[in-house]
């Protein structure tokens, strides 16, 4: 949809890096960078990953047209025509593993490794962020939906809110990728292939002398997909007799009414009497959907309350993750190679510990115990490292080393996968139906306690040994001279 | 950029209604509806009106083309032909009118008012609110940052945070309506002609042997735009010392450094020791730029501290507007047109009487008292009603009607103006140069009671007695029907 022409989605520090780097003759120089998070969003235990797709498409198409070279060319800073015409014949040439879409991630892990020439890693920092990063967390606000709704019908209906058209379109997706049912929104219907639904608001209702009327027109058009709003004047007085009224001309007429749809008041209270009212009157097979600023918290509540939903509409809360509406997922180098080829592991230091990045090039492993078939731990390595499942495994927490376990009898699960080699794709994307039995598979190997809703048990993730002395031998090296008299 | 083939943005619901209408062969009926928001985002005294030229462009293009027809044919509603068939012919042939972007706008009051076929009406529910939603939304967050700011320079740096790329681009875009300098997103500097700035960031110092190496390299290739970012090791210690030796050499070659940047740490502290270290060196006219999830609670905290801050890198915060991430405008019917071209005004009831909607073809106007040149309060009244500006008017609270006031010498201005007319667009979008400034002017209109930070006073916005007298007549006869007995 709108990957051609979006070159420019990027931060003009990266142009001005890459001007740099040319200038100076080391914009071919090789380097690796990892895109990770450092914390999981909404108090929870986890993350679902996704926007590979995204990134995929994007990395495809990227190409400076004259039309961005013009612009270019305006800028301020002056480039040089040689800068200019080395960006004609830019494009995409390095590797990209990543993990899958749907795949369930922890902090610190390498979920996007890129290594390619700086040029062009500098470049995709902004977009590549841009896309995960929020793909991932409305994936992951979706999961979390899901885990309390277990097998009612979910449905987006989030895009008067969301954070513009975009944000609507590829958050259905994300949605849909963790196991929503399907979205109101058309065009990522006929974008990603998505179920859509919906069927009439107040306005329909207000458009017509009387609500009974409104409902009896709309069931006539649409015999078979009629689920009807029942709180534009008053639900339990008006809404329901009239929709039961409906329903059971609908019978006479050989057709079922579909549902009844509850958008404001006592949800809890409406809908089990609204269910006792269609029960009464023969219609148990009229499902009952509810809407009116959903999300996990509120629909744990409604069900321990005994709430007759069989359905949820789950719109802005969902859409925007208004109850934390950011991933932080950063960008950083973690490898360069030298002129001589040799590939040279790089730290990036911070006065905050949480903010040191793990240095190398490396590989990321699910660790999962045969005899439970539940995930031990996460395992995060060199990329020359092999794992002997032979061998017992030590996890250890990378800050409290004291913290260990011995794995052995174990299936060491890579989660990168490579995507892009030399520039090429090599990987071929799976569908979303795909994506999300994988993301349901991936659920099934995690003892409860890591993933529920509320103080989340903090699921293990362990550096191997070697690349543990890595990463404590460049934070001893490191130092910062006294500054000189100047 | 986005518009072309987007006619799908919108709700299923919004087709299935339209079909309904059609099969009934009320789609042709008029009937207007209007876009307003019930409440300030952020504890915030006001809103930022933004997002008109998104809302025009999709407008004026807003056609069914042949992939989206045959998508609509799979559908399991089974739509007949005809419908598609008057699909294929769908134009927007109504009247829209609206406050203007960068407008200073208030709870209640009508924002966009569209008039036209019910069928047009109902399709472009959704877009509508998703783009002005959100652009007014990040526009009143950056209001709120600039009003904090003062003349100090703004850059807007989200993207990378942002929800998904429109809402970079397009939040970009709002924020500079609202006062901001720049972004550093250069797909909004070449779409909108936004300033676009950014030097480098910690991965060009990781990339040199040397903090000082990548520091001297950068300001060799971009003598004139160079901003140092100095925490990627220890910033009072190797960072702001390292600076400082550039900034006496590029004196030497007949440059100026622009600025350093602090991006962690203690900025308030941080801040005034490199002042003090520039000042030493003589490098007095070096601006400091500071950036790290800054927003305008932390900006107002850091001023207080003495921080010696001359530009703000603004990123997270505004981008996703985190600290209330939606701005809940809706979008009622208020008014339909008769068989006979009467027009009838409508009202949403609900049992939450903030819910309740205001009847009517409604006019807008800011009643500026011409002594103080001060706005007095908001005026909504009926489309006929004139205001003579010879007689005393009388403001009062449309809930606690003993709350009011009578004005005397005043200016009505009128804030609605057309922007399409019988389908035409008749208002010519200003620039964004024209929407920033009219924005500064607005905001002079307003003791900074209402517009303050925290706590505001309530702007008052009342209804004509007329308009007041109609929807309490309505509200009158409202009643509901004890169920019959089934």
């Amino acid at each position: 949809m709108d990957e051609v022409g979006y070159i420019l989605h990027c931060d003009k520090y990266a142009i001005n890096m890459m001007y740099a780097h040319w200038k100076e003759q080391t914009h071919n120089q090789r380097c690796v960078f990892d895109m990770f998070f450092r914390k999981n969003p909404f108090q929870g235990g986890y993350v679902v990953f996704a926007g590979l797709e995204r990134l995929v498409s994007y990395l495809r198409e990227l190409k400076f047209g004259p039309e961005e070279i013009e612009y270019l060319r305006m800028q301020e800073e002056g480039y040089e025509e040689g800068f200019l015409q080395e960006l004609t014949s830019f494009r995409f040439t390095g590797d990209l593993a990543s993990v899958r879409e749907g795949e369930i991630v922890f902090p610190g892990e390498p979920l996007v490794r890129v290594k390619t020439r700086v040029f062009e890693a500098l470049l995709i920092e902004a977009a590549l962020l841009n896309f995960i990063n929020f793909q991932s967390l409305i994936a992951t606000k979706a999961a979390r939906i899901k885990q309390i709704a277990g097998d009612d019908v979910l449905l987006e209906f989030g895009t008067r809110r969301a954070q513009e058209m975009s944000a609507a379109i590829w958050g259905a997706r994300a949605t849909y990728i963790a196991g929503f049912n399907g979205t109101s929104n058309m065009l990522a219907g006929i974008r990603f292939g998505l179920p859509v639904a919906g069927t009439h608001s107040h306005a329909w209702v207000q458009n017509h002398q009387s609500e009974y009327e409104a409902f009896a027109q709309y069931a006539k058009f649409h015999p078979d997909h009629t689920v009807l709003l029942v709180d534009t004047y008053d639900t339990l007085r008006s809404g329901v007799p009239n929709a039961i009224k409906v329903g059971k001309q609908m019978e006479s007429e050989g057709h079922r009414l579909k549902g009844i749809r509850l958008d404001s008041g006592d949800l809890a209270y409406l809908s089990r009497k609204a269910r006792a009212m269609l029960d009464e009157a023969g219609l148990s097979y009229v499902k009952i959907v509810a809407s009116n600023d959903l999300d996990e918290n509120i629909l744990a509540d409604l069900k321990r309350q005994g709430a007759a939903i069989d359905s949820w509409g789950i719109g802005t809360k969902l859409i925007t993750a208004q109850d934390d509406p950011v991933l932080g997922g950063v960008y950083k180098v973690a490898a360069k190679e030298t002129a001589g080829g040799e590939w040279i592991p790089s730290l990036k230091i911070s006065a905050n510990p949480e903010k040191v990045t793990t240095p190398g090039i490396k590989s990321l492993y699910r660790i999962v115990n045969r005899l439970t078939g539940k995930a031990e731990g996460d395992y995060i390595c060199l990329e020359g490292e092999t794992i002997d499942e032979t061998q017992r495994l030590k996890l250890f927490d990378p800050i409290h080393t004291y913290l260990h376990k011995f794995i052995t009898n174990y299936t060491a699960m890579p989660l990168l996968h490579p995507v892009f080699e030399g520039g090429e794709q090599v990987y071929e994307l799976p569908s979303l139906e795909e994506m999300r039995q994988y993301h349901r598979q991936q659920l099934g190997l995690f003892w409860d306690e890591y993933l529920r809703r509320l103080n989340p048990e903090r699921f293990p993730v362990s550096l191997s040994q070697k690349l543990w002395s890595t990463k404590a031998s460049l934070l001893e090296k490191w130092t910062v001279e006294e500054p000189e008299e100047s």
